[in-house]
Formats: C-alpha cells, structure tokens, sequence
C-alpha cells in the first residue's frame, strides 16, 4: 500500500512539473511574442492553451482519486492540496498568457509601435518569479518560495507606473490610446502572473513549514 | 464517528454560506458606492476584506481537519474538494469587489461623472450569477447551477462593449480619459466576478453530477 501511494504522489508531482512548465513556457512565449512582434507567436500560445486545460482536469482527478484511495494524513494531505491549488493557478497563469498573446495580435494593425516603457522589466521578474516559484515546489525549498514573496511589491509597482506613464501619453497624443489601452492590459497581466507565482510560493511555504503566509500582500488589479 | 463526522461537514458548509454572504454583500455595497457614488460606502467596502481573508483561512483549516481526522470518500470527498475551489472563489470575488471600491473612491475627485454605460446592467447580472450561484450550493440544485453558466457570455459580451464605448469617449474628449480607465477597471472586475460566480456554479454541478463542465466557457480578462 505504502508503495503504491508513493507511486501515485511522485505521478502527481510529475504531472504538476508538466503542468508548470507548460504554463512557463507559455508566459515566456507571449512575452517574446511582445517584445518581437511576432503575431505567429501569439497564435502558437493560443493554439497550445488546450493542452494546460486538459492537463488541469487531469491533475484534478489524480487529486481526487489519491485522496479517496489512499487517504493521506499529515505531510501528504497537506501537499495533495497544495497540489490542488497550483494546479489551479497554473491554468490561470495559462490564461493570462493567453490574454497577453491576444493582445499581441490586436496591436499588429498599428503602424506605430509605441515604447513599452517597463513592461519588458516587469515580464522578465513575473517570469523569474514563476520559475521560482515552480523551482520551490520541486526541490521542496521555502526559502526560495519566500524570495519570490518579495518581487510581488516591484511588480505591483512597476504595473501601476505602466498605467499612469499611459494616461498621460494617451492625454498627449490621442492616437496612442487603442495601443495603450492593450499595454496596460498587458501590464496588469503580468502583475497577475506575478500574484499567482506569489500564491504558488505561499503553498510551498504551506507544505514544508504548514504556516499559512496568506494575505500577506493582497490581490490588486 | 458518523455523527461526527455530519456536524463537521455541516459546519464546513455553514462556513461556506457564511463566506458566500459576506462576499455577496462586499459586491452589493462597491455597486451601491458605485451607483449612488458613495466613497464612504466604498471605504467600508475595503474596511471589510480583513473578515473575509480571516475566514478563508479558517475555512481551509475545516478542510485540513475533515480530510484528515474523517478520510471521506465518494461524495463527501468530493464536496470538501469542491468547498476547498469555491472558498477560493469567493475570497476572489471579496477582492474584486475591493479593486470597484478603490475606484469608487478614487473617482470622487473627478468633478464630471461620465454616464457609466452598460455597467449597471453588468452589475445587476454579475450579482444574480453570484446569488444564484451560492443558492444552487445551498440548496443543491445543479438545475440552478446551468443556469448561471447562460449568463457568462451575456457579461463578458456587455464588457467588451463598456470597453469599446470608452475608448470612442476618450478620443472624442481627452478630459475622459482618467474616469474611463476606472469604468472600464469596474466593468472588468465585474466580468472577473461573473467568471468566479460561473466556477461555483460548476464545482456545485460537479458535486452533484460528477461532470466536469470546466472550460465551458473560457476565461477572458
């Protein structure tokens, strides 16, 4: 029995490795997507966003059938939900990558391409703190979790920086408000890239130190 | 043990209603703030989220308890998993009920108030998602269920049209330009609210049916 639960655990963590580094790769990709203007790009990470879905799905029924078969106490229960909600989390970081690849395609029939100010800052520490994040929960390392914790206040931030560098360029030059308004789209996609890799960090606390470090900066957007 | 074990899921599901009507009314109040263009309303709003983060917390420690101390299996393991996803939502929804709080206040300074468009029907939908939403939990009707996923598509069309009229407003009048980023920040987080009032729905069709309905209609923001 014991065995046999251990297979089920370690195929459980597999399939949340896979899951995050789909959701990775699709944040990196809509990124480049931005910064190459590469609308082929964005289509690509809209096209691979079914395959996070039917993963999700997947994880949610191994969770389930774990926990009737096996009924984990302690430890185990405690990473089986963690398990439960970063899978969640990653399906929605698959979101707001997809959210972003959409913009990418709107913003290819402006001629003008307008500066991104700090958004290609903001991507590359949403992206860091992702990895992170998802490098935490594999070598089971808090430490590393409670360093992400600490780039949520920059990027929330730099997000609101984004917004109002765009009001005033928007009140300056009528012309730039349709792109602007996808670049703060995207600003505020990234900010909540960044939220979701905190909160992924804030279970791996969770499963090691079982101390609940929630709400310790809150959700803004 | 059996006994038990009944008072400990009534006591989780009691937690849950609990949870459902102090996030329903955070989302009533930033609406009437919104409407009647109360900030006082508003701070009350905001002043209220410490209660709703304290109870997610407490919430999820049931669950622990349950899972671990009970080990339920079949429906019952299936409704703690549901109850842990729906806890997740409505702290959620407290959330985005505080981002329309914020702006409420922030758009007092405004001295003109811009007609708000289609964001009082997109009020009055979203709030009956969420209502009828808790309401198929509490009375376990999936039939109820089904029928908020209908109105997804109805508010997230009615949010691109907010969207839209806007940036029309803000290029025919520059001085729109501040208000419209709050109204469409609004007309945002009430789409986001009728995305998590359409995942209660269902996890409640889940609990009750065992079908996975997710990815019926996708997430956008």
């Amino acid at each position: 029995m014991q065995r046999h639960f251990d297979t089920e655990l370690n195929r459980l963590k597999n399939s949340l490795i896979k899951m995050g580094s789909l959701s990775e790769e699709a944040v990196r990709l809509s990124i480049k997507a931005l910064i190459d203007n590469d609308p082929a790009l964005a289509h690509r990470v809209i096209k691979n966003e079914d395959r996070i879905n039917t993963l999700e799905i997947q994880l949610d029924n191994i969770i389930v059938d774990i926990l009737a078969l096996q009924q984990p106490v302690a430890i185990d229960l405690r990473f089986i939900l963690a398990a439960q909600k970063i899978n969640n989390d990653l399906e929605r970081i698959g979101d707001h990558a997809v959210n972003i690849a959409e913009s990418v395609i709107s913003m290819k029939s402006f001629e003008d391409r307008e500066e991104l100010i700090f958004i290609p800052k903001m991507a590359i520490l949403a992206e860091k703190m992702l990895h992170d994040s998802l490098d935490s929960f594999i070598h089971n390392d808090p430490q590393l979790g409670m360093s992400v914790l600490k780039h949520d206040d920059t990027v929330d931030e730099l997000n609101k920086n984004v917004f109002y560098k765009i009001i005033d360029r928007m009140k300056s030059s009528q012309r730039t408000i349709e792109m602007g308004m996808h670049l703060i789209r995207i600003s505020r996609n990234l900010e909540r890239i960044a939220d979701l890799a905190t909160n992924i960090a804030e279970e791996v606390i969770f499963i090691t130190q079982a101390r609940i470090v929630k709400h310790y900066s809150d959700e803004s957007n």
